[in-house]
């Protein structure tokens, strides 16, 4: 009977016994690179040629005919005087396509983000895959606390899980530390990444004055001249435009400062289809393109070359409530019609995970994971949100940031090429197995049974009574003794103290001066 | 501070308002034709043409140099007379390359599988894309009554959950009826299917007189003459061969039975990396591209043209316990490289996605997803086990069956291409709102609002808040309720009851007549 029901349970049992007996300690090994990964994948195409240019020449035609508002007086006048048309009276700014495309030309193709520690230098563009954990959430859950305000506690919790897990390869502020007060909190966070961490540090674009203490901080505390430090990306913001065609007075400053001073802005229209944009996906895509591309334009209207994402991170909202949800098939579709734009441009781009789940279980596993893949499959090189984010964003989840890790450690493992060498395919070890034998003691199987396999973080492949005996964990439970494990033997990276102290001595010093508030 | 955060929900939260006092319901829209579903994404490839080559060669050479065992005397005796050598002392049959290439040569490239219902007939082949449920599970599990051993009532309910969604395409023995005594069951299952859906049948390969039986009442029930029965395709069978390299009675017997009656051997060699096949992806694939070929050998040395389907299953093991595991990403590198070798023989091919989780919980959810955007990005026409399948298939369950669901629709409509006309890029409805604004009311998407995105069946998309006062439901406890209202809504499709009555004749005859054993 066992033939025809695909159960192989009964003829492994004699060999599961024997495996048990074996005291060798199963080490987990890792295919691949998870530092640097590389996406094998094939690219998703829902666009032809035509529909690309089709798009590309109407959001052209948005900021030519219609033009975009933008609140800061300084981003205004040096659009102007790159050749924009502006109107004062309404902040409207009117780009020429020839001064888009021209803008388009002066943006480098590929972006190095140079971290503290070399291997977790980010290499933007081309087929390099980056993911980040969710970020900007107000709120942070976990099984033992509970939902409520983001702290510093937590916020340095979660730079630590960042740290600790390679997959993540970049820092994100996951929870918004509101316990300190806004003038003083961009100290408390860079501190924290600064500290805790030799991974590429994230920056708010909250104001000229945060922005540059934020710069200063890590200039000190990576002990770099001003000129090493404005010679090299090291640091990157996200610009969320104010959809529809608004850029508000911090993001316009931020794109300006970061363009001056060489760092990276992540131009992120957030255009919700039904919402903020049309409800068509290409209706969205077009006010989205539209508005990145004058972020762009004005990135490289100050400082020619200056290093700039192309961020699409469209999906929709919940017709019946209007609010914004992630993971869902128009969010897929988005996702690979945005690819297609990006390659059309030639810059880096980056795309967004998320999940509008409000606990971390079937739901907000499943929509991060859909998200995810098509965030893969567009070809993204800078995949956000993509582990831990709950609510759309209103929360962050210590237990869903690691089962979202398991999920992206698979997708790495996935990426590897398969071996096929004479000795993988095997000819002579499937000679050795009689007919209806089995290959766990060859000599084949044993010289690779220990890293052949990836083993997992979370996921529990005891058998049902194994696991009813254990206590019949949840998935979710089982996340949680993983990141506390991960806080309990947190270890600082290796960085050097003296220039940490610097960075102490100017937070120390900007604090008794008053600290930054935002409208800097 | 909103624009820095990527969270629209301030924004939003007027229009939401505005939206609930609308009363007119919104009716769930499907972009997609869940029945026939095309395969848009690209084919993941991980092999290059040599590669493929070298596997191939090499199960050509297990097949000429090492043999397969088959166990059945009359099939021996069959690929005798087709130029195999035989050695009847072990049982062993060698093939030589030319008799296998013609024989694949033979198979059909598209297999037509009609189903009661014209718009629920397989078209195997090409890019289309068929799912069918969690298979051959001897237990069955459910929030409220636990698990617990198949029945035939669960049975049955499953072939309603089946046959209520039409992103499930074929019938599958989802749970073994196991209070039925073997000898009459298949009489049972049969009269379930034939009576409760419209869709293509599945039949096991329980022996000759089980498959006949089978075979009498779906041509009875479907009011076809014998001859009309034998001329198309109409339901299928698994063959799993006894991987290492041996094919056992009822399976060789099947592949015999159905190549006569001109019915769909769907042969698939059930090779576990690490236990019953080489460690190695590559090895395994070898091992398993051999049998499906001997088997495939077989069919069309019985009746040349016989309808088979390539099987490739092939997942690991947990080298900790010697458990089969899914969703891995060995199953998914294994299934990009068995889709490789399935369109270089060309014919229609299976895969499998399933899950070792213990219970409906993100893992479960997790393993299923990744296994099924594998074997789609392989481009597999049939993709079984793609919901609800726990416990490496030991049980299967009614809440997971309903969560995976909701993950294959939201795949089909991910395969629908974007519009990309002019009233879809929407230059006018971007300029029609403000900057700043927001397209809730605008023309463009009210005439469209109803219809445009994906409506989940289970997901829930209400704030923390308003689900904390619902109850705080898990996604599991959501869908017991969406799979026991499907069941109380359930109605038969329209089927011809004077052909079921003559169905019923010839059962009643056979019981009277004792039955048939699973050795005929």
């Amino acid at each position: 009977m066992s033939s025809t029901s695909e159960s192989p349970h009964a003829r492994t049992r004699e060999a599961t016994r024997r495996r048990r007996r074996r005291s060798t300690p199963l080490a987990p090994q890792r295919h691949s690179d998870y530092r640097q990964l590389r996406n094998t994948l094939p690219r998703a195409g829902v666009l032809t040629g035509d529909q690309i240019e089709a798009i590309q020449e109407s959001a052209l035609k948005v900021l030519r005919d219609l033009g975009i508002r933008i609140l800061l007086p300084e981003a205004r006048e040096c659009l102007r005087a790159a050749g924009a048309t502006v109107d004062e009276a309404t902040a409207l700014v009117k780009l020429e396509p020839e001064l888009v495309l021209k803008a388009l030309d002066l943006a480098p193709r590929n972006i190095e983000v140079t971290a503290a520690d070399a291997s977790r230098t980010l290499h933007l563009g081309g087929d390099h895959l980056y993911f980040g954990a969710g970020a900007g959430c107000p709120n942070v859950t976990d099984l033992d606390r509970g939902r409520h305000p983001g702290t510093l506690e937590t916020f340095r919790e979660f730079i630590k899980l960042q740290q600790h897990f390679d997959i993540i390869h970049k820092l994100g502020p996951s929870v918004e530390p509101q316990d300190i007060p806004l003038h003083l909190r961009h100290y408390a966070m860079m501190r924290s990444q600064m500290q805790l961490s030799d991974k590429v540090p994230f920056i708010y674009s909250r104001g000229r004055r945060q922005v540059l203490d934020s710069f200063e901080m890590l200039r000190l505390a990576r002990g770099l001249s001003e000129e090493q430090f404005r010679a090299t990306p090291r640091t990157m913001t996200v610009i969320n435009s104010n959809s529809p065609r608004q850029l508000d007075i911090p993001m316009s400053r931020g794109i300006m400062d970061f363009a001056e001073w060489g760092q990276v802005s992540v131009i992120t229209p957030f255009c919700l289809a039904g919402a903020m944009a049309p409800i068509t996906i290409a209706g969205a895509l077009a006010l989205s393109h539209a508005e990145a591309l004058a972020g762009i334009t004005l990135a490289q209207s100050v400082r020619p070359g200056a290093p700039v994402v192309y961020g699409a991170f469209s999906s929709n909202v919940d017709m019946r409530s209007g609010a914004p949800v992630f993971g869902t098939p128009e969010h897929a579709r988005s996702n690979f019609a945005a690819g297609q734009l990006a390659r059309h441009i030639g810059l880096p781009w980056r795309s967004g995970a998320g999940s509008a789940a409000n606990a971390p279980d079937i739901q907000g596993a499943s929509e991060t994971q859909f998200a995810v893949w098509s965030c893969v499959l567009a070809g993204a090189h800078l995949v956000f949100h993509s582990a831990g984010w709950l609510e759309g964003g209103l929360t962050v989840s210590c237990e869903k940031f690691i089962t979202d890790v398991e999920v992206l450690q698979m997708l790495a493992e996935t990426l590897v090429p398969v071996p096929c060498e004479s000795e993988d395919i095997a000819f002579e070890a499937i000679g050795a197995v009689e007919p209806g034998g089995h290959f766990f003691g060859a000599e084949h199987t044993m010289s690779r049974y220990s890293t052949q396999f990836y083993e997992p973080l979370v996921w529990d492949w005891s058998n049902y009574g194994q696991w009813r005996e254990a206590g019949a964990a949840s998935t979710a439970q089982v996340a949680n003794g993983v990141w506390k494990k991960a806080l309990e033997d947190f270890e600082p990276p290796p960085l050097d103290s003296a220039n940490l102290e610097a960075m102490e001595g100017f937070i120390a010093r900007r604090i008794e001066a008053g600290g930054a508030p935002i409208d800097g």
